[in-house]
């Protein structure tokens, strides 16, 4: 900016006041979102204009024919699923067909785990953010077994694990939280980075708390609702089950930041099988793309480089409201998972708050003793030339989960967007 | 140690290679401790040498003329709340003619939390040590209210509490650990340290997953014991919960390392109102007593270094297995607790190491990537001027919980132990 101008400000700095007031806009949205977890109820009957005959799945929209393995296979997986085919090669024929359309999960205001793939009868978490009256909604964390329809595997053990959680963890949870009155999720989520989670892939501290916070009432429900033992056993048995409500919470803190006309703030991150993606609030609904970037990580024992695939996934609207790769100084203990050392990891985190508009207020990390750099702003990106660090999982090309580790995200995705940004607005 | 003459070592290179192995023997069995919570039970059926007119506190034992403020309070108090007399004047004639015993924790396989009383009818959590048979015992945890029985503080709603614990919390949380055949506390303090936990001054983790590891099993004989829904709930709302659990776990892990004859490891630190203590593995049951160190900390909102005075406590136990103080770097959130920076936290958690005996194998403190300290050397403390460091809580003259920060144990305890042992050894 120039300071001699300043009280007759040039054109471009009056476009730069003006990207700066709507940047602060929406990274005040994002640090006053108050999500609340209050409810849990098949995708078909909350999530706004979804239809029995539809089928949600990860990232920027593709052409039916550009999904291809572990994401194509979930796709077919979850049509058959929600009973609309006998098989996979009858679901092929209903989608090439129209019969059965496919959308993308962002707008519905849900967010997809790797594949990311929603069906009208799947149970999803409903979270509120009582500061907007927003919602959004994810599915339910399958378990830690290698083989989930999320990691693009469809055979008869992920479905009778489908049913399961549609038939009894959603109901026995959906239950309890309606007794309850809803969780408020937000000291769940700041105790949680106290406790060496970055909220993306470390949730154990959150899965915890969360335990602690459903575990009286749905004890007390126990008998009026039989799946309540079930939900239980199943929240504290799972480290990762919190990573699906904090994704629905990121996606209801994301969504209220959206939208606020000449914010350059990046609300949606997010890749189908071959591309990477971002959305920025002050450009709708418009999709900045790029090829997937190299993940770089650990694989578990008996996988490698080789292995590896990329099916899609949307859990990085985790790092989109600060968290995860953008939170890595929380958690030290992901040496071990996913490879790195703390001192990279403090690294990392520094560089984070160069291309983000502000700090956490209410979500710190403790070693920094500095709120979590949040906000992300794609002129940020593209001047410092540093992309954002997103945690992620490593997905077999047969579907599975094998390996855990980080990906930077494509500065080109940032250079289109501000190109985008400058015709739009400048 | 001279290596020239290693052949035909010296009378003190022997002594020297004989203390160093019992040193290890008693490392390897802090190291190869398995404990486990078993039971709650009242103390005055499962506590060794436990009879109904005796009352234990925390420290090495005084004449009852030396028990003075909050820790003298609390003794009264427990007589009173066993029912043995009507009021505290009453308790103390009994206690003056002779009628009522006092003992120390410490010689009944227990550990005292600040004051420390324990009286026949409390409930105590129950640890087995599996590998080697050992149990250790603590009194379950009085909650977070300043005023508590265990701070000094003698009244009706503190006696109502303690009520309420042993009469649902004891049974309920009881009969769930007997369901379940007991809890393998290993685990749970293995990953509580990667969850920001140092197992003293912060439990908030432990608690959590040991609510996981209850909860369903208490959500299922709930029908059965009506008390577990309160033990539920009790658990799942004290972050601090775990803190007695890990103490009776560190009573056991402790009492397994303790005479071992020729070992100069520390098997107790305790503090009584005057003085502080610690006793020697390879020294029976003499107590090496020094006047109490200064606090280090934080006082709570409207409180400060004249409100405090000393009551006693032996939570310092686990600064004796290799926790709390010797685990600093484990529990960076405690920054805001107890005061402190990351930078101190790391530097203080590396000198442990010149002061132990070895490095926990199962325990590990994920920003430095090494086991704890494990197992103070009496040697290696004096030979490098280095004190443990513990951390403790501050209790107000008057009882009630005012603070949390750190004292360095005196140096002249490690000195008269040294003394000892070389008149004993060598």
């Amino acid at each position: 900016m120039n300071v001699e101008n300043v009280d007759v400000p040039s054109p471009s700095a009056a476009t730069q006041s003006l990207r700066e007031a709507a940047n602060r806009e929406s990274l005040g949205r994002i640090l006053a979102a108050e999500p609340v977890l209050i409810d849990v109820a098949p995708a078909g009957e909350v999530l706004p204009g979804f239809h029995e005959k539809l089928i949600l799945t990860s990232g920027a929209p593709l052409a039916w024919s550009d999904y291809v393995g572990g994401q194509r296979r979930a796709i077919l997986g979850a049509v058959v699923f929600e009973g609309l085919a006998a098989n996979l090669e009858e679901a092929e024929r209903l989608i090439e067909n129209g019969d059965i359309e496919l959308g993308a999960c962002h707008d519905h205001a849900a967010v997809g785990s790797v594949a990311g793939v929603y069906s009208a009868s799947m149970p999803v978490l409903v979270v509120e953010n009582r500061t907007r009256g927003n919602l959004g909604f994810c599915t339910i964390y399958e378990g830690s077994q290698r083989e989930r329809l999320t990691y693009g595997v469809w055979n008869s053990s992920v479905e009778s694990n489908l049913r399961f959680i549609r038939e009894r963890i959603g109901p026995g949870l959906g239950s309890a939280l309606r007794k309850l009155g809803g969780i408020e999720l937000a000291p769940i989520m700041r105790r949680a980075l106290r406790m060496g989670d970055e909220l993306h892939s470390r949730n154990t501290a959150a899965t915890s708390l969360l335990g602690r916070a459903v575990a009286p009432t749905l004890a007390r429900v126990a008998a009026e609702v039989p799946a309540a033992d079930d939900a239980l056993n199943y929240i504290c048995g799972n480290d990762l089950f919190f990573l699906h409500v904090g994704m629905a919470a990121g996606k209801a803190i994301a969504d209220a930041a959206w939208d606020v006309p000449r914010s350059g703030i990046v609300t949606a991150m997010a890749s189908n099988g071959s591309e990477f993606a971002i959305r920025v609030s002050g450009l709708g609904s418009e999709w900045f793309r790029a090829p997937n970037p190299p993940f770089h990580g650990n694989y578990f024992e008996g996988f490698s480089v080789t292995d590896q695939a990329y099916m899609g996934g949307e859990s990085l609207i985790m790092e989109t409201v600060g968290f995860g790769g953008l939170a890595s100084a929380a958690a030290f203990a992901l040496r071990d998972y996913s490879g790195g050392t703390p001192e990279w990891m403090i690294e990392n985190n520094l560089k984070m708050y160069q291309i983000t508009a502000g700090e956490g207020t209410q979500y710190r990390i403790p070693y920094l003793g500095r709120g979590c750099p949040t906000g992300i702003d794609i002129f940020k990106v593209v001047e410092e030339g540093v992309p954002p660090t997103m945690h992620a999982g490593a997905a077999h090309r047969d579907g599975g989960h094998i390996g855990a580790g980080y990906l930077e995200a494509p500065l080109s995705c940032f250079e289109q967007a501000v190109k985008r940004y400058r015709a739009v607005y400048e």
